[in-house]
């Protein structure tokens, strides 16, 4: 049986569905005009990266990249020396969501350790630490964590921080995946202040600038928040085929982004509607929601048929099939009307 | 003395400076409309993999990246084996001007020939066949032409062909650099027809399809024209970080670029500025411009003063410091009146 | 307190520390003749070659290289395509010993699943399997086991032949690390037969053949059970820096070892003498020694200050701190004297 | 027609061809006693390293490993940085010998420039600086060049000091892959002093020191002359699997090589037989052995059928076909008796 009621507008599939914010596009559109030195030799990049040094209240360096994946190769390839190892956990989608790129393009193994909430702990990096000085093991010098995470949890700006001085204090530096740095930023107040509470504040070395899924349409950033360590950057850049030829198109984009703050109003409103759809649904038992969403994301118990007719009717994937759990993802763009429409289409999904 | 003249509202510095076309930018802003599945399963997608295999008149797999070094790196990483090894010529942008990025990510030896006209010939493939069959040489597997090449010269389709027929006759593929393929195609007609005539006709078989020169705002494309060469491709272009999630982006571009047949005005317009260049100024027998330009470049003889002169009026690279040789670069909108301002520049610079 | 006995004259710190058996020795003196072709175009080599095609009564390749990692590094290079993993368990050495180099030499990330004994199951193998096809994951595509495992633990021919049933199911390939499979031969009759009862009658691709802790002096063996599997090998081996120049000094070895049967009585000796040292230790109850070694190593609970002291009087390596736990582990030449002499050095040091 | 005469004891292929030098020999034999503490924790390791300073008068750092691809590729692994490159001549062993060993382990791309005798000039170096600080280029930051050459020429003292004083000053360093250490240092006297005055002496950074061409049977060197420039060598050696697990079998060669002045005197002996062969073949005006050899080889011209025949009777390698250019390369055993005997041979072939 189909659910009969319109569908919403917007899928709940991915943050990575929606597409850019009209007021990027607009900057897209204005940026476009005549010519400009290519490969970042021009005014857009120059006060974007101005912008990073405004929102972090330091003199950063920050370098654009076309994607998730190559900001996260990037930012990893700056530090780490030969024999180097990456510890993350194994929720990590540097370990299991980008095809290996870190182990081919870095040659470097993650360590990547079992966590329940996605986040690392100290004693995780104290755990691993007896492998520094074994020349048989890789040398564990690079903590990476994702803010938020993978299963939708966030690090209190207190547990980045004694991450980062843990790891300083084991001679390793620390990169954040910020991929929904904008949702994160959301939970402890949508402001630079909040921002930098859990980064450079806290303590965190390089930081992989997401916003495509805050509403950019291409490009992403590595925020060198010790700029030193960016030394070689614009080599490595370049040749792990991350050097955008036309580099005004990304950086008008972030101009807009940060100056306007957009970044900030773009990730709570996601994270709004992800809580509207809890309170939406919440009273469904079956769905198991009984903790309300912490950034934009939810992960329901959604039994057959139901789950068949409600991807059918409005496609969402499947997050753990042995558990009949799903995943709903609100974007930048998700409406009330949104929320309220795929209420009705659970409601009816699960009637069938 | 500086030239008091106003300056041409477009650079001569290179095609990556100019911007998007109107109607590419039009089709991103009509493909900014509400959800799309990420990672290509949209249907901007579907529709310009579909218009590739209509250009080619044959079921050709393309897939697209971000960028041209991207495109290149993806190209040869499908086609080489363990211990393989490209040959190019000693211009080729793979083996100067991509920071190393073939031998990273690749981890092949790329065997660059010298060429004076940055071309190869069949007997370039026949002087290094002698390494195939020894343990202790690299394995000269693929062929990488560029068209046009770094020296804004083109081959022939009959000369694609005949290095096509001995790469295979001798168990190797070739590899087309595309960087400039709208400029190569105006040489020979800019229709569908010139494209195939050296590329699927000749039997190339892998091809970096650009069009960031041609008037697309970001994106490329890699055309398997032999399409089960393409068979881990997806997989590859996530691992190299090439893979784009909000793909519609990159694939709306390119449907506007080829179902409009702007992708052929684009080029020959470019390469008909850069003739109009030539016809501006070649009676300035100093500049040593004896010969048309084929596509869009010209590599004049421009001394001090009038050289710097020039440069502060509208920027453009010096080619070769020692020869005096400067390298000027039309683009898709290069306009007839910045051809005129621009050579009352040349005047003015030469008078000094 | 030290200990006072006369310390044993060989240590249990590894099978690493023992040299080469006087047979290796001689052998290696008697190819030290006048000159031979290099790179393996020697006589020795073409022997060895076929010694191993006889011992595995089929017509393998067989090709040789300076060491260990190196022999699981080439295994695996030549059987894995781009964006392929190895899925191993967790205390496999490729995982954990070889400081990254699958990662960094083959660009690969390796899966290590927890396991308690060291060894995989065919549900193991089953379980990431959902994994392929999916352009984000690494494709699992080879699994590499190791007998007898890093935890002294073997696999019994069935086992074997269940896990290969299923890889090759699931259209994937399976390596074994043999570092110590003289020791794993032994446990099932130290014949050509059951060396091949758990290899290639069980259906394993590829052998890493380790003898070093077997008696020889340097060289490990890679065969290929699958011939066509080793196609590009000399290629690969010259490339990943283990091509030994003076082949001779090693094929030299092998033809001792294998046409001798000095393979099987080494390891068996080895796994005789660590039974030994169980029973002469095992009425210390404090050692926790309640289960017989299957193969060359036990690992018993040696608290301070014996532990100390039973190491500075004959070194072994500490196992688990934590827990308490050291290695003992025998080689080709422990003897009884020296089990005698150990044992009461273990006697000395619980009475402290 | 053959050569009917008695061929020589030893071939003239390649010094890859001889053996071990006896006393080598006995040394591996006193060192295979009993046990030692395995990767280089042993006394004949320890001895071996103190022998590497004693002989530079410095102190070195010495690292062991299998091979001479191996220890190249480590001295560079140990030195280059992320984008960085090698200059080198096109007949460097590293650019033609090694299946490109250098660009998949180090995904560094090799700048080998054109030379007539295998050397470079501090002019090549300059003429690739122009690269660095161009992000589109790899960065030179490196100089590899071989002592004795590929040619059998030798860089004196004063040209090596030119070389690294110009790398130096343009912020590069200099490796030197000593395959063939032992012949050029018998050019200058075959001493400690004439090895110092082209390596140490000259500001060399990190030699190759090769010994398996002077009479060892397998292992070579890696010297870091500036020792912190080997700061991570041991984790990178494993790495790449260059780790001898018995050590000690390496390194009590080295030590033998290294005390007992065998070093100096097998590469002289050498070179002194190429001479001898000169001086019996050189009035066969068709062979074109104008000039004495400086090393250990000849590249006498020979047409057939005196270059079948004489190949057919004691076997040596083609150097270049077209050219009708073989090579006559000694070893450190080819006796007096073995050039009267080959002289014979060549008299018989060209008379054929």
């Amino acid at each position: 049986m189909a659910i009969t009621h319109q569908a919403p507008s917007r899928l709940f599939t991915s943050d990575n569905a929606a597409g850019a914010h009209p007021d990027i596009l607009a900057a897209l559109v204005r940026a476009n005009e005549s010519h400009a030195l290519a490969y970042g030799q021009d005014k857009y990049t120059k006060q974007a990266k101005e912008s990073f040094s405004k929102l972090f209240a330091a003199d950063v360096r920050t370098e654009f990249v076309f994607g998730g994946t190559g900001a996260n190769v990037l930012a990893l390839a700056c530090i780490l020396k030969p024999a180097d190892a990456v510890v993350c956990t194994s929720w990590a989608h540097i370990a299991v969501d980008e095809t290996g790129a870190p182990e081919k393009i870095l040659g470097a193994k993650l360590i990547d350790l079992p966590s329940t909430d996605a986040k690392l702990r100290p004693q995780d990096i104290r755990s691993v630490h007896h492998m520094r000085g074994n020349i048989h093991h890789v040398q564990p010098a690079v903590v990476s964590i994702t803010q938020s995470t993978e299963l939708g949890t966030v690090y209190t700006p207190e547990e980045v921080r004694a991450l980062c001085e843990t790891a300083h204090e084991l001679d390793m530096l620390v990169h954040m995946d910020g991929a929904r740095l904008s949702n994160a930023t959301a939970v402890f107040g949508a402001t630079p202040e909040a921002l930098r509470s859990f980064t450079i504040d806290a303590g965190v070395d390089v930081l992989s600038f997401g916003a495509m899924k805050a509403g950019v349409m291409f490009g992403e950033a590595v925020v060198f928040l010790k700029p030193n360590l960016g030394d070689r950057v614009e080599y490595i850049r370049k040749q792990i085929t991350q050097l955008n030829s036309k580099m005004r198109f990304i950086s008008a984009q972030y101009v807009e982004l940060l100056e306007t703050g957009l970044f900030f109003k773009l990730g709570a409103q996601a994270n709004a509607m992800a809580l509207a759809l809890f309170d939406a649904t919440k009273h469904h038992k079956i769905l198991g929601l009984t903790t309300p969403p912490v950034v934009n994301s939810l992960f329901p118990i959604l039994p057959q048929p139901a789950r068949s007719a409600l991807q059918d009717w409005s496609f969402f994937w499947d997050w753990d099939i042995e558990a009949q759990q799903v995943r709903w993802m609100t974007a930048w763009d998700t409406t009330q009307a949104d929320i309220e429409s795929f209420a009705r289409g659970v409601e009816a999904a699960l009637a069938i």
